[in-house]
């Protein structure tokens, strides 16, 4: 039985419209806060090439916390398993202390996917090439196969003016040395690399290769073995979105990586990627609309890991 | 292509050998001490009946924690979502302070798989039961078809005398409100359920129902509905393994729940149950040998969630 | 030139009656909430002799926290500095986490004020007398000369049912080891010693040992040597006001114990003892107006330590 | 009874021989691990204007944290109350979480003696003077009547390259909106401000208008007031010896602040200032052979507040 996808998008459509009003945009970056809770869009892309779209899937946004997970994959095809001397595999669990945490821990970050963590694999990106944002950025080109995609100069200064606690995690780590590069300047790669703007379908092209075994769909390039993919793919479930992946899996049931500016990516192994956004958020900083989007997805497609 | 899992198996068998004398009893119960690190079993009962076995695999052994499955399974099927106002659904994620997590969020456990949410749970089927200990142990008789398993008198008492900080967590659910029923009675109920004691095969089979969508494969019987048994999968692969749950998802990709006793019952949805037991365990409290054979039987049938 | 005592407590009762609606009784026992607010006593007693009064300076209230300095003084004289391995001397500091800064501490409380140090000072008494809670009333009526001083026995059940907290503190202890009586009987004599019910010229009378170098005023009975009361009088700066020791040293600069039944002891060391009470509690648990009394009288009298 | 404390000196000085090498000097800083842990020098300033001294006590070493103590004097002497809207005056207790607890309590230090309460002092200055570090060095210049007293800028900047945990504690009270220079300014006034350079009889003079009322006792220039300076007073005896205060009071039973390089300036209130100094320290970064020097200068003496 073949899924209709365009008709399940725009039946998700309609009935997340509701929620559109009940999310909150993120406020801490006064370039984000300028957007508007109503926009919603929504994109499978399926491995064997074919793509569905609903609402605004095509107007770029800022992927943020999303680009997390790229960072991640190429600092682990890059370095393989040598990046978890650095950093750790386990849920955070603890929205209420991310500096208490990190101070218990010596300074190891819990995962990848915790500001903590995103900084160190940025330090680890920044010794092997000359920047890690750019290598990042031309990463991600690479995936999607967009050319065009940038940094958003803006949205970069605005967190970087904001960067207090990430500041803070960074001296702490510093501190227990597990920094290698200046804090200021990771500090500033990092908020480059978080200001980077796509689409939902230039997003969920890019994520395919995770739901692939590794491999790019399109172009039959190796990015990781099957095993590396598969354990970025645990990852992503255990500790893709903040501090309710529990929750997250519960409903939902796939792994997935969100961003503070609305976008989800998530996974559904061997078949597809689906990338939603809308900007308003949740009190754990997820889209509120994008979460339930997905709900919907997994519960109309049947298609859960579990 | 058919998986020769007698072969796999025993294939496993071999490769764990050296570890056998790795992992370390559990000694803070005097029962649990006197068995031999030496032991290994492994049994997988597939959806379709057939099942397969290597050491030993039909020997008695203490359940201890993976009852907080079974348990959880029940209070879920009789209360439903009521019992998410009591217990939530996040890893736990910090080793080192139980009770001060379970102070701040004020008598409320982050999951149905640490102590102090299986004391919750344990409380709710008190509530509906005569006995909850004895309501755990007819469900698990009824699931795997075997009325003579049982309670080992010998563990509960001596888990009865050494729970000072499962009192201590009591006590403080209690003092929050969360706990219904007296302290020493509940106390005293959950110690008789973790000293269930079953066979690999047993547990194997017992837990089939959630590889198959929440229905007995050999009876029929449905005793959870499809999604509400694929969320049961989301929460052992989240929060089964204790702290490491991360790092067990990263490695062998499987929903899992393990017990201090050496068991752990894996799930591949869909297809079957996997049991090991090796009372040898890690720092983490999951067996040393249980989670490399699981690691082993994920890459040798390709058979991963991810 | 000699202070007129009488005077200074009556214009303090003068100055502190607006303040006398503003404190809450406290609650937790139903047995306390029973009381008006509008009580205001206090008493001075001189290490000549002579004493001064003022208002309910006569009447019965619950001494509550104020007995844990006696029982300490006991313990102290009996056991000497072996009490030390089993309580440190250090503030707590930390009024939001009293289970986990115990946890983090493996069982040994930061001092004897605190509830767990409390205990672990009843449960030492209790190794060495038949009855740790009648040990404390014998001792308080022998230095306070009065033999009809008791407990009052609806207080002490009203505590014991709801000393849940208590309880999970103590079994926390025991589950590392630093208590060796049982739970349940520590919970029970803690609960009788905290209900004596005694007077502000009799508590006043009581402590005046302590500001006398060990010394029983009116007996010369030596208690502690002067460097041990020196020591104690330290540790009720340090400690003796829940966790805002550090603003009432600032404020009134004397040693002092409070109790949640709105009663305050502390001492200008050399010259005399002074218990004020008054029911309505500030947001730490110390008496609103009686904190207030007592920065006054170091004012008009300049007595502080500093 | 008039008191000898010039052979009281020459005692203490011969008791603590033995310990001078059981302490370990400070190595986190490069500059402070070169001094040798067999210096011992002790100063006693009294009110009348007499002075002793003994050992090394006219020898420069670094006063490190005992600066913050004329930094809050100065401040206070401003400011006013005003202070405390941005620093507590509780104390900390919790040695190994610096970061949470101030997580926790939103920015707002526990008290004007750790770090995170020294660098908000700091900042508070700098909205008053040109440059908060060199308001201070003139104030204690002034204070102790020594022109010549100065910074050690190898120190400074010594301290200034090891300061990722200052920056961590920095950034993070500026994100919570307690800190109003910039970050990188502060850190360097404070390390500047804490390599000022003293001997302990400059620094027991310095002290001395503390145990006088606020009043200096060779030049009747007012400070602080009388209430002012026993408030003070009582901070240092709560909180100036790092996570030992209440240790320190029952042990030593005056004021004091102590300082990473070795020193630590003592009250007796009314009478006399005490410094001493020797460079190896204890666990809890006190002078080792300092506090015990200290404990037999208030037996001898009898000199306690207690």
């Amino acid at each position: 039985m073949t899924i209709d996808y365009q008709q399940i998008l725009e039946d998700i459509h309609q009935e997340i419209q509701p929620l559109l009003s009940q999310g909150k945009v993120a406020t801490y970056i006064p370039e984000l806060s300028k957007v508007s809770p109503q926009h919603f869009g929504m994109a499978v892309y399926c491995l064997d090439g074919r793509s569905y779209m609903v609402g605004d899937a095509q107007q770029k946004f800022s992927t943020q916390s999303i680009t997390k997970l790229f960072a991640l994959s190429l600092a682990f095809e890059r370095e393989g398993n040598a990046i978890w001397k650095r950093v750790g595999r386990e849920p955070s669990g603890n929205p209420f202390n991310s500096l208490s945490q990190l101070e218990y821990e010596r300074g190891i970050p819990r995962n990848p996917f915790i500001n903590a963590g995103a900084l160190v694999i940025n330090d680890i990106l920044a010794q092997r090439f000359v920047q890690a944002d750019i290598a990042v950025l031309q990463f991600m080109r690479m995936l999607s196969n967009e050319v065009k995609i940038d940094f958003d100069r803006e949205v970069a200064i605005s967190e970087e003016k904001h960067a207090h606690r990430n500041s803070a995690i960074a001296h702490l780590m510093k501190d227990f040395g597990n920094l290698h590069n200046p804090v200021d300047s990771v500090i500033a790669s990092y908020c480059r690399q978080c200001s980077i703007t796509m689409t939902c379908l230039e997003l969920a092209k890019a994520g395919s290769f995770l739901a692939n075994h590794g491999t790019i769909p399109w172009s039959g390039n190796k990015i990781l073995d099957s095993s590396s993919a598969k354990r970025l793919n645990a990852l992503m479930l255990t500790c893709g979105t903040y501090d309710v992946a529990g929750d997250f899996a519960f409903r939902v049931g796939l792994p997935a990586k969100s961003g503070v500016g609305g976008g989800i990516l998530a996974l559904v192994p061997g078949e597809l990627a689906v990338c939603v956004w809308s900007p308003g958020l949740d009190p754990a900083g997820n889209s509120l609309a994008g979460v339930m989007a997905l709900e919907l997805f997994t519960t109309m497609t049947a298609r859960s890991i579990f």
